[in-house]
């Protein structure tokens, strides 16, 4: 089976615009067949504050209003074109798209349960055929977090999902490696240091730190699709550095189940 | 030799919800192969107002500055994407591009004479190539008007010259028909009154009405960039009602050389 790396790239990085010049570098130059996932950035959050549009929080989690699904859909799409412009300047054959794109990520708005989300999508289906299509023409495909419901209505999804979502539905054509890059060498059981790096992660030591509060915030989602990934046939799953990437030797945290 | 119908949407039809809707049906139903191009509306000033970014005019004509640039990249991206989630729900296998995925469109930074225009790109160069391989995988591009000078700067572009250069460059392959459309049935010798719709214009024609100011404004763009595309090989042009839209009888003003 041919061999298929699925990056995902935070907020921190996209934010700074050197770090991001370095990882887009290591990107392209990555051989064979490739796919980016990226986050929005802070920036939705302060564009749409601008724009006098509330950003509404519940539980700790961001509610995607009408007008918030407006300005996230910009931010997003903005930053992947920019993102596209800079790859193909490195010789990358960039290809920018949302979910909504050749039908590639369908979703359901999610169910209102306790809380109402807004214009959150749930993903339901990924279009592999479509994106195998697009890897054979030597294309590689730069995602933003953006789902849409096949009935003309743009979906709001966390990055670490889509990527998963991807990994899990390309696994059937290739050996995929999925990446997690943001700004730390991987998993630290001490966020303020460096040396509590963790090399591999299990699945039931993951459920222990989860519980005791090691784990926490934005390293749930990224560990939860992780193992979700690993357990529906991607190959390997790491959470990396994006500025040490390493796609032969994968450094970073490993997840094992 | 297969037929492929390229269509520009301008500024008015994007802005009206309603009258959007209804053109993207129409779209959605052309059978056969076809390009979609838009523009970016007016939202790109309102949106510039409220963000604090100045919109600069230098003889009638925009100025794309760093901040600008920012703003339309976010603004056309964004509307790209919907129109992107809208044709996918009414089953056309719609891709949102702009020049720089796939390296569609490249372009130079408009050199500086007089005055300098910024970050407008003039085009130099279409792949053709990339473009035949989407439309061969049954894909309907829909394309902004950025382009890219392929050392990683997106540049903005008129929406009529995207149009007619991908026209230009596609018919090689193809026999193509390139429609304006917009809120009229065609050109008018008086925009206010509908039954002075000129049915054919030749380009002897149209120097004349340009010379005694009965063309102009956003007129002028499309009639220049429309018969150059005709010099360069494009089957038929028309500038035509976004609203009465009819792909097979070309309705509208159909220019000849």
């Amino acid at each position: 089976m041919q061999q298929l790396n699925i990056l995902k790239i935070g907020g921190n990085i996209i934010n700074d615009s050197a770090k991001l010049e370095a990882f887009l570098q290591k990107f392209a130059a990555i051989k064979g067949l490739k796919i980016l996932v990226h986050g929005g950035g802070r920036s939705a959050t302060d564009i749409a504050k601008k724009l006098g549009v509330e950003t509404q929080m519940v539980g700790g989690r961001r509610i995607t209003s009408a007008e918030m699904l407006e300005v996230v859909t910009m931010v997003f799409a903005g930053v992947n074109k920019q993102i596209v412009a800079k790859l193909q300047g490195m010789n990358c054959n960039a290809l920018g798209l949302t979910g909504a794109d050749l039908n590639l990520i369908r979703a359901v708005k999610r169910p209102v349960q306790t809380i109402d989300y807004g214009f959150v999508g749930d993903v339901i289906g990924v279009n592999h055929l479509q994106l195998k299509n697009l890897l054979n023409l030597n294309i590689s495909p730069i995602v933003a977090p953006l789902t849409h419901d096949k009935h003309g209505q743009l979906l709001n999804t966390n990055a670490d999902t889509v990527a998963a979502s991807l990994a899990k539905a390309m696994a059937i054509h290739y050996e995929v490696n999925l990446m997690y890059c943001f700004e730390k060498n991987g998993v630290l059981l001490d966020v303020e240091d460096d040396n509590s790096f963790v090399p591999q992660m299990s699945l039931e030591e993951f459920g222990g730190y989860q519980k005791n509060g090691i784990v926490k915030d934005g390293m749930i989602p990224k560990l939860t699709t992780g193992f979700e990934a690993l357990k529906e046939g991607v190959e390997k799953v790491v959470i990396c550095s994006a500025e040490g990437l390493d796609v032969e030797e994968l450094k970073g945290t490993k997840l094992v189940l």
